[in-house]
């Protein structure tokens, strides 16, 4: 424990300097426009892994990005532990938004973060929290801590479905054997209480196409005519929910996993002020499906969010026009037992069921992932949460989390191994939004945590 | 009449080459990108009245995009015609889907315009059409027949809500003195029925924003839980219509002229073919009010379109977000005794108070203008009549347009004078689309019928 703190104080610095310049490479790999710098960040990673102690770290091409492979084989009768992360990150518009420019790291204080923060995209999410496994490998390295083995296989395409990480992981079931996968690419309650993430949402992500006419029209001469491509879309979307926020796609219910009263109580004793959340989104109040909180809003229940929607003229001024076209992209996010490609489906036969006779309708499913819970009582988990309280002095909440990392069921599915998602992110570190930012405290303290994770785990394997 | 044929026989191919260059300019008024290019149209225009004949030719200084004057006394005891039209265009996009770059026009025949349409951006609104008055001056002062007064007044505001014409309207009574106004930025039946626009519908142009979360959030995280501003905003757009596609907002039928069935069979005469209509924009099936056909719907019926709408991630890929805000443009098309003011007051207090408590909502009113309807009996509607029949051959149909020449109703309450609406487009040609055109056989036969509305009106007005 001395050993492990005075190592990352040692090299506080220079920790946060290199993830720093990882941060720096605009690895945007939903615009086709980033790629190359996609392609650099995998290199990066990859020379990153070599000095940090791996052996044979290779760039493993595939159809899309490249994963990035890397392995430390102490003992073959030793436990090992499997890292997952990933290297790309979301686009980073609105960019008017951010206070910095998105790809150019600064280093700020905050109310939450009174040791700094770095702000930039990708720094929680997941460059920020993907680095501290590569870290705690070096440290574990230098100071002759390696319990057991360890396997790193950070992709590139997390943000945009990971389909190429899926054809790699079933191709590659014999490169990727482990005992256990170690993911941090979550969140925690707070930085006086931590929690692990037992449970993620599945998502389906599609996009839909309506159009009206074959051409823009003038809004004047063919006005109340003539099908609006934009009003038949806003009509058709809105009634996707009914007036109690149910989802009103029919057999989209059909296989959510319901909580029992227990389990929802148990849920409830998680700390959470209703104020203080209304008050840290400037929002007047809430809004969701009736009969359940909001902590079971954004965690087990399912949702359909429209993430964009454009059609017509939407530049300055005013334009008179009935366009040919609308457009919106539509995320569901799915809990345990829905399974993603059966609700694709029910949401494309649905949503051209409800279309008119005077416009064409497109749905063109894009992405998506299976939900996933994994138990408290299992080595992993318990190995996770003796090495929290170690480092926090608190044991840690186990915690479902709303977010998505579709890949995790695909690998309980083709590596036969539980995940342990050991988040060091806050809710408030903005990601995915303009200014996303990564506590310094939090990116240590994560780098402090994972030794001990590997200690416990592979003495609770025994 | 033969002196007429022969001069624009000898000059058409002038006349074509001259409006083309005129079309060159993209003089676009709502995108400020362009506005060095919208004053160079100004000057232009004055340069082409002076060519034509007139006197005192000047560039009017507004709030806005100046005004171009011109005009030609000949004899303060006879009667003066005030020609109005507009030099600036709509905006261009979707660029895209144009065939030939919107400011390079090029001359093609269609099915419609065996003799060739000049397709550009501004060809037939308003730029073709003003310029056939600038033409036929000539031709009236080349072959001495100008039979009275004439003034010119053309605005470069048009196309988003003259609010500079109307402030130099105001100041300038004197000075636009008229006995008839005369427009021709509407459009006709088809090439062999022409008809005079006698309504026109009123506009209320307005902007909302919906705001949510105070920014972009993880839609995993707090998806379900928090309100997301485009599906609300959907849900709001979806409300201004019930299922009989009735507008929902109270009071917005209330001073709605409603026509006598003797009116509605006399406009049922008009020659028209659904299935043509519905093959022409390749829609199965056309979408509008309970109880009125198309022709109403698109003339004596009130409308709610939107025109433009955008959120959220629109680029290319995925992005799993909720938005903070969300954007519409919407228009309501008024029919006379509607104000457009009052309905503006109408919708914002109704779009305010659906808002849900969990968002926030702007609606701020863009511009928009009054209906109006002239009288078939006038000596300026006769005169048009005469005019037409001379050219055509065939007595032309009344008919109300389903556009908005919002300064119309005002010039009627400045200047005291009637509007007569000399159009000689056609519905066709694709005007605000891409790919608009003006057929060149519309472009001759209007610079051929001005001057024989001259003749008549001024032997009507002894």
């Amino acid at each position: 424990m001395e050993l492990i703190k005075n190592y990352v104080q040692q090299n506080k610095e220079r920790f946060i300097n290199e993830l720093i310049d990882l941060l720096k490479i605009p690895s945007v790999s939903a615009d086709s426009a980033y790629s190359q710098d996609v392609l650099n960040t995998a290199d990066k990673v990859k020379e990153f892994l070599e000095k940090a102690g791996c052996d044979k770290v290779e760039i493993c091409e595939t159809p899309g990005y490249p994963i990035v492979y890397g392995e430390k084989i102490i003992d073959e009768n030793l436990p090992t532990v499997l890292v997952y992360g990933h290297y790309d990150v979301q686009p980073a518009d609105p960019i008017e938004l951010w206070d910095s420019p998105p790809f150019e790291p600064v280093i700020k204080k905050t109310e939450l973060h009174p040791d700094g923060a770095i702000f930039a995209r990708g720094a929680c999410d997941d460059k920020g929290q993907m680095f501290m496994h590569v870290k705690a490998l070096e440290l574990m390295m230098q100071t002759n801590t390696l319990p057991c083995n360890v396997k790193f296989m950070i992709e590139g395409e997390e943000e945009v479905g990971s389909a190429s990480l899926a054809w790699f992981v079933a191709k590659n079931q014999q490169k990727l054997k482990n005992d256990v996968i170690l993911i941090s690419d979550t969140g925690m309650i707070s930085n006086t209480q931590p929690s692990i993430t037992t449970g993620l949402r599945g998502l389906s992500y599609v996009e839909v196409e309506v159009t009206g006419p074959n051409r823009d029209l003038h809004s004047g001469l063919y006005g109340g005519a003539v099908a609006n491509p934009i009003n038949i879309l806003t009509n058709m979307i809105a009634s996707l929910h009914d007036e109690n926020n149910h989802i009103t796609i029919p057999g989209f219910y059909d296989k959510v996993e319901e909580l029992s009263q227990e389990e929802r109580d148990e849920m409830g004793k998680r700390p959470f002020s209703l104020d203080d959340y209304k008050k840290a989104l400037d929002i007047h109040d809430i809004h969701g499906e009736a009969g359940y909180t909001t902590n079971e809003r954004n965690s087990i229940r399912p949702t359909l969010d429209v993430n964009g929607i454009w059609g017509g003229y939407t530049g300055e001024g005013a334009k008179t026009v009935i366009p040919s076209k609308a457009f919106a992209k539509i995320s569901m996010r799915l809990v345990p037992n829905q399974d993603w490609e059966e609700i694709t489906e029910l949401f494309k036969k649905h949503f051209e069921s409800i279309a008119p006779a005077s416009v064409k309708v497109v749905v063109k499913p894009h992405h998506g992932g299976q939900g996933y819970v994994t138990p408290i009582d299992s080595i992993g988990y318990q190995a996770a949460s003796k090495a929290y309280t170690d480092t926090f002095g608190v044991t840690p909440i186990p915690v479902r989390s709303g977010g998505s990392i579709p890949i995790v069921a695909l690998f309980e599915k083709e590596l036969q191994s539980k995940t342990i998602m050991m988040g060091f992110g806050l809710d408030s570190d903005a990601i995915h939004s303009p200014n996303e930012h990564y506590g310094i405290f939090n990116y240590l303290k994560g780098i402090e945590t994972i030794p001990l994770f590997y200690k416990y785990f592979t003495e609770m394997s025994k």
